[in-house]
């Protein structure tokens, strides 16, 4: 069995974004654990549970965060896990501020940041990591990527059957 | 005597900018203490010596970082003291990084951010804090305000006797 | 008692958000004074009003506007007290304008600034610096971060019991 | 002969930007006045100042500042003449912040912004506005701008005459 | 009898914002033209028109447009009359991309730009071009100025006497 | 008989926008084939394609993307036809992304880009590229300008017969 | 022979940075005009240029401005030949204004937009172009694409047999 | 012993820093092969490379690029193993382009990245992945953190004992 997830979010309005997250975890079999914990208002709690990550059998973290987020940083700066930093859009300012945060990390304390709201890109790259000393998991992930391309090479044979105006019915879509 | 005021910044390389707002400071006879503490990378001595201020007699922080500049926030969270936050220009992004970082802090605890490199204007501001129990010190920032304004004005009247082109060449300005 | 706060703002369109900023100056029963005062429509209004602020026994101004945002720095420019100002996302470039116009303060007169709509932060800031001289009013504010700090908390508890789909379901939350 | 112009920065060292707007009034032999004064360090003077601009017989200022560039709006407030703002490039942030605190104007109080260190076409801007009611003036505009048409067109002349290497070596144009 | 101002705008689709500008300019009885003439689809229609301002009687332009907005600039190119610049939001860069196509304009073509969808304060800054040579325009433009500042009063007199949630209530604004 | 354009683009949620390239290139009857292919998920589908364009008869590509849009680049790589690149508007920062990572294409590759959207100019810039070597498309394209010249001018001239308020009732365009 | 191509640029101060394109160009002995003309300053001289380019057997344009960079746009507005746009470093927004100026072009005139500085890439774009009507320029560039990735593979081997610090070395490159 | 590293940089311009991210891969013992190639230039050898990694016995890929950043993407979506994205600096928009390229990957096909210029920080998420099936490199990690620290103290210890003047000078830091 793989090694544990740890999801730490900012706030419980970034749930039903981070579904996605636990669903592709979930998709591969990977346990986890969910956490709201705030870096600023509850940052003993962020703490203590931080540096007993590895005790805990934790592998890695994904932390997620909107304006000036600086989760992903406080967490990674108390453990040795890997961290992967998800900047949510969030305010005026779209994620822009989210992403600056995470991404702009001074030397020695890296954070492994994806997109703005790249919350199933951070299960994936958790999966990736985590394939590295799980064989099982990368055969998973292995299949997950081919499906990925038959999906698009599929829409493509519809497209090229139906013709563009067919396509875009079939599929409902509203011409732009 | 006024209350201490604790400077702390991420690097030692952002020491030559803080020195602005140590002098001033010193120029309004308010005691101060300097750290160099990395949110990052000595999390914990940030937070023990965060928790430990009221204690120590401090009345306000001074924080200052450049790129993912999580520091301010880091102290504003373990501290009910005000926090000034400063965000240094550093690498590619010139500071708006940091500003982004500082500034964009989520409901509840608040950085009073100043410009980027605002290094001066860090120690006006608590200035003008620590006068509102110190009638003393609110003479002394009268005062200051006053002389700002009188150069101001002796600029303009030393421009007014000397043309602009004798002002440049008196001041040693070259023109552009 | 503590001493009384100036809130300002520039329009009374940014009335409905400065509530935010009322509401918590009434929970921490600071007495306030709120006025509607473009810097750019009724100066000298402004600037009379604000040279009478220490007369009256004001020790706090909390600015907000939007665009190109000169209020906080046109009474930060005529008055000793600190200034917190508020940058209010207006207009197409979603207050991006207003935060340069009020964090990138000259020397000489700072503006404590708060996030882009930080109309709670700016009400806790001022909490925060009147605190310093109000034990009553700082015993408060610690309550009022213990208090964020267990909603945290319960809400992760909550999280912990129901499940990321179960809590969903019970705040009534949509999947994204 | 034309009517005044006033030409007013927020600091002595912008004066050596500044001198490229003079230069163009006095070839268009525009009477100006030339005055330093900050918006937030001499407030009543700029005020006391602007007010007294129709009556000391001033048809127009341009006002130029970096940062957050609040001058040219403050004497807009207070005066009905046309203001042209010229955004500073100063600081980190190039400029972009003093061009949000000088375009964004909100409604009812406009500032006729030019370009970032806009300095000479802020003196044509004002060139063309007096024009409007002297003859003589609008005479040396077009001849004016004749001659930068000439200058481009006989630019062009010898590069086809020279060809590019040759134009570069004439000129001691680097290669970059 | 005032002036003529031509109002020049990229496509019909700005009409309905110019239709603030329009009506500034008849509450001012200002004489006016507008047209829809596009600098890419139609130039030769632009640059004909442009030629012709001067005989025809106009003394200004305000010309508005969005994305890559070079219609104010290429009029500004072609006639020595001062061009007023309206950068409108509009696409995906929400008149940041016009904002820079209009305020950017190189040495010796000068446009005054006002502020993204600016189309009031286009028009005032017209009438007060307009009113250096022409005093009634003036005197109504001062009292223009006179009803901002006192409606801005009222409104705040309004608020000292029902407090912010009878403002709030007799407005029908919603708290955000 | 025109040589053929293929048209790619990262997904099928694409498709509806591109509709605006297609109908262009059918009104110039110009053949074109198009393809859904991510050039991250379906990458050697996309680069075995891409050799064999020019085999099959394809003169130009045009390639659409959003986010990180690798696609018109990658095609570019791989092919020595030209290729004009479409950024498109999509999450958080609004095709910025989608643009810098298309226009920024670094020496020996270039993508000729259109705006963010801009799907209709895509196709016409293939259409004036292929004219180049078909006399009868040339003209076509020399119509289809006249004829949006034309467009202006009727709105123009339906303007000038009914007033602005007249025509924003007759188009049943909002006043804002 | 190809057909020629017409290089303009809106100041010579431009001139140094177009070497590139022109000698790119000669490589491929494409042959080729160079004008300086600005469309602010010398529009009509543009224009009737411009309107006789496929006349005098011009196929194609490549049009480069800084700032406000309207010449590519007013040259595509009054020619069917393809127009290539350069967005020039210029002024504090290092560009940024000249890539929005250019790329941002509204439906019906398109600009194919290469990188800020691009010049290399916009006579390469030019190239492929003409290589469609033009088999041997077609060979010619798929050798100097060739010889581009064999550039590449030379100095990977060279960097595979003296190692990272032995590379740098022997290229006099410094470590940053 | 661990796994191996491929670092790939798209020109050998990027090597000088690049510099960084081998020393510290030296410094924890990590073999590594380093390889220039570019994803447009030489797009087929990155493919072949990149499918050959895991039978070589990588595990793990760091690439990093400048301006339209495509290599990370294209490695990424060539292999299963994760990949560290490294934007440069380099251009005009300061490697906001490149971040822009490499962070904003769409779902399916994620990139760890890193701040621009991460060259360091790369390197060590690269330590801390290998750390989680390598307890040896786990330790010397964290013996690496905790040097760190010691750093941050030991700096702060002499900054109190010297003063901030005292330190200055020792350091040879400049005074701002």
């Amino acid at each position: 069995m793989s090694k544990k997830v740890w999801i730490v979010m900012g706030s419980d309005s970034d749930l039903p974004q981070m579904i996605n997250t636990i669903r592709i975890l979930e998709d591969f079999s990977i346990p986890y654990e969910i956490t709201i914990a705030s870096a600023h208002r509850s940052t003993d709690f962020v703490l203590s549970k931080t540096k007993s990550l590895e005790e805990e059998g934790f592998a890695l973290v994904i932390a997620a965060a909107g304006l000036a987020a600086h989760l992903p940083g406080v967490v990674a700066a108390s453990t040795n896990l890997p961290v992967i930093g998800i900047p949510l859009e969030s305010g005026p300012l779209k994620g822009q501020d989210a992403l600056h945060s995470i991404v702009q990390m001074p030397s020695g304390v890296p954070v492994a940041t994806v997109a703005i709201n790249g919350t199933k890109n951070a299960a994936l790259l958790a999966v990736q990591i985590l394939s590295l000393s799980n064989g099982n998991l990368a055969k998973k992930f292995s299949q997950y990527k081919e499906l990925m391309k038959e999906e698009v090479l599929a829409k493509n044979q519809r497209l090229q059957e139906l013709g563009a105006e067919g396509y875009l019915a079939e599929k409902g879509l509203k011409k732009s």
